[in-house]
């Protein structure tokens, strides 16, 4: 019985008898796990040749997860193939783990009564997830032809603000009253078949059934059947109200180590319980996206079509143009300047490189400190942050700017070089101040400072930059 | 009792009796919960004041994570106080919370001995995670004075890799044998108090000690007491090689929900256990790590002293400065026709700005999609995604070189207006080329595809985009 586990094979496989030398390298770079290459070639195949068994043995031997993979790494028309012919026999998870794009693609080819039996068969917040983001129509189509009961549960998660704790909690838990004891529960949790399938607390709720406390499993499990929930439970527990924003629940989970947390209603009544492997997801999300925002770049939309893709990218070429545009303003303004001394043109981009490049580092590190909460917009630590980010500042400029100086005074003599040292040193302890200033004030006043943060940030070092470097070009050069 | 469980009671404060309206509007834009700015100047009036009482306080009131997070909010010398204060009634795990600046600092104020004290106290994996940050005169000098048992356990800990799944891994664990009933296993939890605090699964296993299934504790506990285990256990399950990186460990948990897995020695005997606690820290640290990469910012050095930010930023500014060297001298290469056409000095940062965003979105999209394995470098979707992304770029390149073409032949004439429109559609195509091509080339020959593709794709962007302005103005406008 001990083969059944898996083991990872491929660091015992044989050199001869493998697949080719090409495979193996690939598989060593790559995870024990997941959908292999030679998975989604044999799909590949099978869908080429028709071959519906093949498909069905693939459908039954991927874990969801991996199947949605699989998906994803056909060509639409081969995706179109594999639904058709495996839409009754798929996992409903599957659903939850493709990429929206993909998963708009596939609920398409299957019918509302097909989808509605996928959807009650899945936990609340998955339900939701994938409601939520059908169009009205069909979303109305898909609700009528689920079972009442389940329906009347996903409609109510479907009231919950998008990106709330509402809309991540399981409705399904455990909630025992407080004058149980272990025995008591562990024959409720016996007789009752209609329970989650997995959980990890017991919530102890009084008689208004608000959540008073939590008692692991593993506690429960290691005490006699006489012992008091009460005795052993959690009272520091969180709850999280149903309208808390996800990015402050994965604070709290990601802060307090949690496993699971309940969720109440704003009478603090029991509603529902989050479950750690939910937020996993979002703390993801979170941190992808304060960084996406400083480089400039929307969500990463992969399985997206080109001409969408396309689309979703003007935004931050068009912010790109408009900071590129004042930044040629500035420079159209020295024009005469630079008609007469032509290395100005060689040198200018070096000055705003360096200021952008400083500029970035200061507000990366800022607006991931706010987003993790080291650093609050006003905390009694802000002016010594600010402080030291511009001392940093400060010693990177003189740095550089005396390699870069003397470099510059070796190809193009001293004046231009002390010129171009004196534009990198104001523009890169500028850098310091607009890098630690945006991001504080515009989190002072409720805007995520993530949102293009960097753009704006960018745009100030090469207009300074240029300006500094040109303006003072004017002033000593001519 | 209901009062007990913390409630939001910030929504529910009537305006006239709570703090000033300054704090207030503070609270209401941070979490519930984490360690409030109110607390932080508590703290520092008690520093200030030498109130001792006051300090000890804290430390009883709160969670570990957020008395950390206090500490970190103080300067050094309030810190130093502080510490020195309450060393004695330290919560061990607070260390693991400290950020690993700020964590040196605080062992350095306290003896081997009271280190040896809290690293005993603390799960293995937690143990190991503050031991291996030291140096190694000190490392020695704490494992001397930790007992014995403990110390073997925590050694042997730290042979295994840096960033492995052996240094995840939490020692403690249920391992029952597999001809068990739930009965048996339900006794033997309630005899044996050498257990760990919180578990989720039973680790069945055959005699040779290897993992052959997990009992979720929720099964167990639903099951009646003859019920046996092998009947009830997830063969399913994921196990994971002690040597396998974090990196990897991360990805099984997120593609497969996972709650907890199994550890294994190289002959696949059980050795530990990973919670998914221990990996959202991973999965956090490894989404932002490749976007830091991208832009060209090392680790969030929020903690570290001034002069060894300055330093550790030293390494891209080094980068940024010899690229746009590279660039000055394709310039350079031009001054003759610069001279004749100052205009050129005047747009050429637009053809390069438009180029690197549009790169930076490419790369930043390919870069994700390769971490998330939603493409596999050797993968059979690779191309279609490559024609893809240069489709994108093309379409994005027409439109922007357009408008842009069409505004700058009214500013400064036809001539240059078609050059520049030309010199933006092939930056921008090259940027879709680049962008997809480096990433993966990059991760064909096993290179982290995240660290330094950003600054290495903008160079090629800057230098293609002066290269082809420039030059088609020197073939054409002279």
């Amino acid at each position: 019985m001990s083969s059944e586990a898996p083991q990872p094979d491929l660091e015992r496989r044989p050199d001869g008898e493998g697949p080719t030398s090409d495979e193996v390298k690939l598989s060593e770079t790559e995870a024990l796990y997941g959908v292999s290459p030679e998975a989604v070639a044999r799909a590949r195949r099978a869908v080429g040749e028709g071959d519906l068994a093949q498909i069905e043995k693939l459908v039954d031997e991927l874990h969801p997860a991996d199947f949605a993979d699989l998906l994803q790494a056909l060509t639409p028309d081969e995706r179109r193939f594999v639904i058709k012919v495996c839409r009754h026999i798929l996992e409903p998870e599957t659903l939850n783990y493709l990429d929206e794009v993909v998963r708009d693609e596939v609920i398409g080819l299957m019918s509302p009564g097909e989808v509605a039996q996928a959807v009650s068969e899945l936990e609340t917040d998955d339900a939701v997830d994938i409601l939520e983001d059908l169009d009205e129509a069909e979303k109305q189509r898909v609700l009528r032809a689920i079972p009442a009961a389940d329906r009347a549960v996903i409609e109510q998660g479907l009231t919950y603000p998008e990106d709330s704790a509402g809309r991540l909690m399981q409705r399904d838990l455990v909630a025992v009253p407080q004058h149980w004891t272990v025995g008591e529960a562990i024959d409720y949790l016996r007789a009752n078949q209609d329970l989650p399938d997995d959980f990890y607390d017991l919530f102890v709720v009084d008689p208004m059934h608000k959540p008073i406390g939590a008692v692991p499993l593993s506690r429960a499990m290691r005490n006699k059947r006489i012992v008091k929930l009460e005795d052993l439970m959690h009272t520091e527990f969180r709850v999280v109200p149903a309208t808390m924003d996800q990015e402050s629940v994965a604070y709290l989970f990601r802060q307090y180590g949690l496993m699971s947390a309940p969720v109440v209603d704003d009478a603090g009544r029991l509603l529902g319980v989050i479950t750690v492997d939910d937020v996993v997801h979002v703390i993801e999300e979170e941190a992808e996206e304060d960084l996406l925002g400083i480089v400039g770049v929307s969500e990463t939309d992969f399985h997206a079509p080109a001409l969408e893709t396309a689309w979703r990218r003007v935004r931050w070429l068009v912010v790109t143009l408009c900071n590129s545009a004042i930044a040629s303003t500035v420079i159209s303004q020295f024009e005469a300047t630079i008609e007469q001394i032509v290395a100005l043109a060689i040198l200018m981009p070096i000055v705003a490189a360096m200021g952008g490049n400083a500029g970035v580092q200061v507000i990366t590190v800022m607006v991931r400190a706010l987003a993790t909460r080291d650093l609050q917009p006003r905390g009694s630590n802000v002016w010594r942050v600010v402080g030291k980010e511009i001392a940093v500042a400060a010693i990177n400029a003189a740095v550089f700017a005396l390699v870069m100086g003397t470099v510059t005074s070796f190809f193009f003599g001293l004046p231009i070089g002390l010129v171009l040292g004196a534009a990198m040193v104001f523009n890169m302890i500028w850098a310091g101040i607009a890098g630690t200033l945006i991001p504080l004030t515009l989190a002072r006043f409720g805007i995520d400072p993530a949102i293009g943060a960097g753009p704006f940030l960018t745009t100030t070092t090469d207009v300074f930059g240029f300006f500094s470097f040109l303006g003072l070009a004017t002033l000593f050069l001519l």
